[in-house]
């Protein structure tokens, strides 16, 4: 059975409501292209496309853009050599990329909350999620066991910890990617009581300074930072899993990265 | 000799242009009060300010905001009791409280940036000290001795590291705070020949994928992340020092903070 590109996409949109200015977009890519086989992977790194590429797969879904930035402008990169090189081996390749950022997250729930939920095994302990927001009861332990347990299931060689490591956690609020900012995170404590917040990324002067306030004033905050891609990559891995089930003819898999920095 | 933070202001302004909009404001604080003492730090948490007061200095001059926003809107934190019990604490202490980022970068060279290549000895390396960063020839070592080297400088635990360790470098751009982003760091790469950025915060979709890819392609591009505090905090011990010096009659310290984040 043929599948084309148009058909895939049309799944991925389902019936969602079109967001304005949204950055999913397919780019390079022909929608009446008939797809030879899909990668998904948190960022179209360098790596990525040569592995798609090579397994000779057609059609490369990413959560973050190819050249960047978020909303993938390039002029600036114009004259820089690392950009035409990717951009070239794009060209030639005739590989479509789309990035799948605004409505995966869009779904209901969020498709990269529901993918790490099910990484972490904790989607059994959600007691509300909102759209930017999961707020979850687990099992007390500490703050220090909730970060081990974390690396563990994730298979992270660490996280980032703001708070008192021995503070026991029970009610625990998670935000993925970029939503560690102050004013996404911060509420989250105070209007779910919450002792732990998982994020991803966020400035480090807005909610690690709010827990470092908390806690000298004798609060039990903690806040563990997961890194942009640790947070985000089991959703576009739990989308391959979804696209392989129901493309079956479809060579489907996800395509890991290393982590962006090493620690010295 | 009577010292009104009048005084000190006129004096860390200079005859520097006006900055539209900028975050730099006395807040709270009269400018007519007599300085008890003087105290600098990147950041007013609530551990500096009661150590501030307990020292019995009134002045206390912080490169970042009280209330984790660089814009200090506090409307979302109306009802939060982390922000009412540090405000309280503020309100009753009659100290005052001078935000320092705007006027400080904008100094020639920024003051920010001197603080840290004096803690970094690094000053002579010199090649071009621009508005928002600088460009150094460092005699030529691998990214993991450079590594090595910044922590122990600036006696920090860990920095994250994106390239190849193993990697020399010798072209060496800085950029402090939130400068580590994109449209910020990537083109210093190439209009400076850089084999190493060293950066405070930024994206981490952004630069250090920029050095995953430009890395996967054969070149040689490494980025050291300081964190944003430990590339900064040198610029407001500087501050101290200057200001000691130029009011010798005024008790004057820099405070120093923990790391904001644990490594688990």
């Amino acid at each position: 059975m043929r599948v084309t590109i148009r058909t895939v996409l049309s799944d991925l949109m389902g019936n969602m409501e079109r967001i304005d200015g949204t950055v999913d977009t397919l780019k390079p890519g022909n929608p009446d292209t008939e797809i030879t086989g899909i990668i998904t992977a948190f960022c179209a790194t360098q790596y990525v496309v040569e592995r798609a590429i090579a397994i000779g797969a057609n059609l490369l879904i990413t959560h973050e853009g190819v050249f960047y930035s978020h909303h993938e402008t390039s002029e600036w990169l114009k004259s820089d050599p690392v950009y035409h090189a990717k951009l070239t081996l794009i060209e030639r390749s005739e590989i479509a990329i789309f990035r799948y950022h605004d409505y995966w997250h869009r779904h209901t729930p969020d498709g990269i909350m529901v993918g790490l939920l099910r990484e972490l095994e904790w989607s059994a302990y959600v007691d509300e999620q909102q759209p930017a927001a999961t707020i979850l009861t687990i099992p007390a332990m500490t703050v220090s066991e909730a970060a081990q347990y974390i690396k563990r299931k994730l298979g992270i060689s660490y996280v980032r910890v703001a708070g008192d490591l021995s503070q026991t956690c029970r009610h625990v609020g998670i935000v993925v990617g970029y939503r560690g900012g102050g004013t996404m995170a911060i509420p989250l404590f105070n209007q779910h009581h919450l002792d732990l917040i998982i994020a991803g990324e966020g400035p480090e002067w807005e909610t690690p300074e709010y827990v470092r306030d908390a806690v000298h004033q004798g609060r039990s905050k903690a806040l563990i930072m997961l890194g942009h891609a640790e947070s985000e990559a089991p959703g576009m891995k739990y989308l391959a899993e979804i696209l392989a089930e129901k493309y079956p003819m479809l060579p489907t898999c996800f395509i890991a990265e290393q982590p962006i920095y090493q620690l010295v």
